[in-house]
């Protein structure tokens, strides 16, 4: 392991998040908060350690698997770290474990929170908790890729590890081009979002804050109520179109604006992801009918919660914990897909689950001709034995997780639906869960300890497992290669 | 499709139900029961359809993949649909969906009934209940290779289909000989324990009905209370070992037999079992203490039950629904993970979990060195990578199963845990689940088309998916090879 260069990649981040933490203490400054000592101590502390590392140039620029994986997670856990920061010296959040679960809620794009009063906090603070989603949802590693000098030729291997997905699209052959492409895309998509809710009647700064938090698909409001503070249609008919504008592959954007037109949809993780978007709001709608009344505001409900969990923002305009039992585990299993890959999105992720039942077919085919050779496809190209056994796996560390923290969390002795729908949302980074952790709930019902484990699966699901796991893996400690 | 030779074996496998009614059908005529109705009419019905077809022999006895599966699943189709005669002829379940359901529940060896008041119904059908555990706990298929004139070469493919786990293993050469080894085995076991329970003080008939319910790792019980009935603890203990005895591959008693000693414990399948076995109840004594009052009585309450969720019998001598929300989870746990591969239990099996951890830290290990070449050993073997996928994919399918089966069966409208207990039990064959469905609960509570459901999860899980589902398959129905 090259650890000068991974200290030396880290430091560059520790930078970086001082000045991503610039904004936040603008914003401070302006509503006459304590901005130098939230946000002006926070970032000299980053900028005194990170900066003199980053003059020690390492000896070799080569970013092997490993360093990779190091800087991936290390780099996750140093910039949560950091970032609780700003909640403990403004005495938002006095304790530590809880300080970092919102930090982590906030950069996994996951949202939930143990905050139970958000409205009257400091603005500064509270734009820097949503500020964390706009950056994780993309990643910040991307971020490092777009804006610093180019790295070594294998700097793939820090966003690969980083977004989301079972296999990575470079759009543009060139590594930092596609990172700038998709901050760009991201950006733009950002701006349109942010004008058209100011349209919709929201007040600059919540515009700002729900803006953030449905771009990196995360779910932190400034309101207790959450989207549903506002009662405006048109604002949630907007957020419910830009949560799945978001959860969709940033692939499509880049064909469209190349001029492929309706060919940009051609993808069979696209087309899936739009189908079970609308067979759930559909379902949903019918069921919600008796509910709401009348078609119109059961469709107006449906289609936002559903957009909000597929997408893995969890933004709320009601508790669906009201719904029936049949909606509930509707919303539970749209919470473990999740939505595209190369999206803002966490979860399971649609290609991967396209895959899987692909992988269930052609099992059962092959055990009726066991001598026939049959090649799994997808976009009418072959999915390799290597891609299909890591998406596998991946499926089986997800249910690993999934279960043995639904043992750890319920020696709080929250009931089944609670713990287990806990631990799904954080590892699919979504937000609210079932019954204590739905909408109305709040994830300060857990011990510490349950806290720090639900913080893990955060990161966990956020970097889909490989990265945070290696960190555990001899393998990694060994020097030389 | 060679569908001449699977009507023929199918045809065998009626006469083979009317010999396996005849027990049932003595004991009711001993009882003074209606037996001629009971069990007489059943018995002739299956002589007079099944003896004529087998008199026609198929041009080709060749077994493929194809007719080997189609046998099994369809057998366990015709077996159940008949096997329902004795509940529907003697009134004791009026309903085809329950008297279904209650079948399939015993062939599977699940355990879960739809009855709620067992004591006082007639002996005879009391016992045919319990006898298709015996019979479906070790298969019928081998069954049928043990007594049949031999089959063409590949009738191993039967066998493999019917036997629990991820290989095969036929201990001497001749798939005959395996067969009628394991059952040998299989009988002896199962008179061991039921001289060991008469000694204990229980009755006769209740001797062999808890005999065949823990050899099958079934659980029916003429009692209502379950074998919690007796209050007898050395009855209870002799159920304990013998439920872990059946839950443990029969290789093992095939090695000790070949007087192999302690190694034939040497197979990290066996030892990963009893570990699993003996950590779950020391932990589940130990939390168990402030309830219980002391370390015995714990002891006594939590092996048993340990013992009766993992080896997936689903016996009962307490209500652990009143256990501490952690227990709950532990106990799910180990529903889905079930006992050994070549016992009678369900479940995914110790086997096939322990090479799920394997190839999740391979993926580990993988991704920190892609180019190093890892090979998967159990037992000092390497696991092919065919094996893996196999092993994987099934994970995939429970999980798709035990997830949409929640979705369906959740429209009853019962809390989750209780929709989501049904269907693992079911899937793993165990019997009760949690909260409604728990020990002092009933399978009764749910609607028809949900016991449909789960009567197809039985045997689903029973066959292990690939054999149910090929006939679901085109393949399955092309004609020609």
């Amino acid at each position: 392991m090259n650890w000068r260069l991974v200290l030396n990649l880290l430091s560059k981040l520790m930078v970086l998040e001082a000045a991503l933490m610039l904004p936040s203490f603008f914003v401070s400054l302006l509503h006459g908060e304590q901005a130098l000592l939230v946000f002006g101590v926070p970032i000299l502390a980053l900028v005194a350690l990170g900066l003199p590392m980053t003059l020690k140039q390492p000896a070799s620029k080569d970013v092997h698997a490993r360093e990779g994986l190091a800087v991936v997670a290390l780099s996750w856990v140093l910039l949560s770290l950091f970032g609780t920061l700003p909640f403990l010296l403004s005495g938002v959040i006095p304790g530590f474990i809880n300080a970092l679960f919102e930090t982590v809620s906030g950069f996994t794009t996951t949202g939930a929170s143990i905050l139970n009063q958000i409205e009257g906090l400091p603005h500064g603070v509270l734009f820097w908790r949503s500020f964390t989603h706009w950056v994780g949802g993309m990643g910040v590693l991307i971020l490092t890729l777009a804006i610093l000098p180019k790295l070594s030729g294998s700097a793939a291997t820090l966003a690969r590890a980083e977004s989301p997905g079972p296999t990575f699209s470079k759009v543009v052959p060139r590594m930092r081009d596609t990172a700038r492409w998709m901050y760009a895309v991201y950006t733009v998509l950002s701006l349109a979002q942010l004008v058209l809710l100011l349209i919709s009647g929201l007040p600059l700064f919540d515009a700002f804050i729900h803006t953030m938090g449905t771009a990196g698909t995360g779910g932190f409001s400034n309101r207790n109520a959450s989207v549903g503070a506002y009662d405006n249609p048109f604002a949630e008919g907007i957020i419910t179109v830009f949560m799945l504008l978001f959860g969709m592959n940033f692939a499509v954007y880049f064909k469209l604006l190349r001029g492929e037109g309706r060919a940009s949809f051609h993808s069979e993780e696209v087309r899936a992801y739009w189908l079970l978007a609308a067979s759930a709001i559909l379902v949903t709608t019918l069921l919600l009918i008796p509910q709401y009344g009348n078609f119109f505001t059961a469709l107006r409900y449906s289609s936002f919660q559903v957009s909000s969990i597929m997408s893995t923002t969890g933004y709320a305009t009601t508790d669906y914990v009201l719904w029936p039992q049949f909606l509930h585990i509707l919303l539970l299993l749209l919470m473990m897909v999740g939505a595209c890959a190369g999206s803002t999105a966490g979860g399971m992720k649609v290609s991967r689950v396209v895959m899987l039942r692909k992988a269930g077919a052609r099992e059962i085919g092959q055990a009726t001709a066991p001598r026939r050779v049959r090649l799994l496809k997808m976009d009418r190209k072959t999915i390799s034995e290597e891609t299909l056994r890591s998406v596998l796996v991946f499926f089986v560390i997800y249910m690993g997780f999934l279960f043995l923290g639904t043992l750890i969390a319920s020696m709080d002795g929250h009931d089944f639906a609670t713990s287990f729908s806990a631990i799904i949302s954080c590892l699919s980074n979504i937000g609210p869960g079932l019954n204590l952790v739905g909408p109305s709930g709040n994830f300060d019902i857990f011990s510490p300890h349950v806290k720090v484990l639900l913080t893990f699966l955060m990161l966990a699901g956020r970097l889909e497992f490989i990265p945070l796991l290696t960190l555990f893996h001899r393998e990694m400690w060994k020097t030389g290669h």
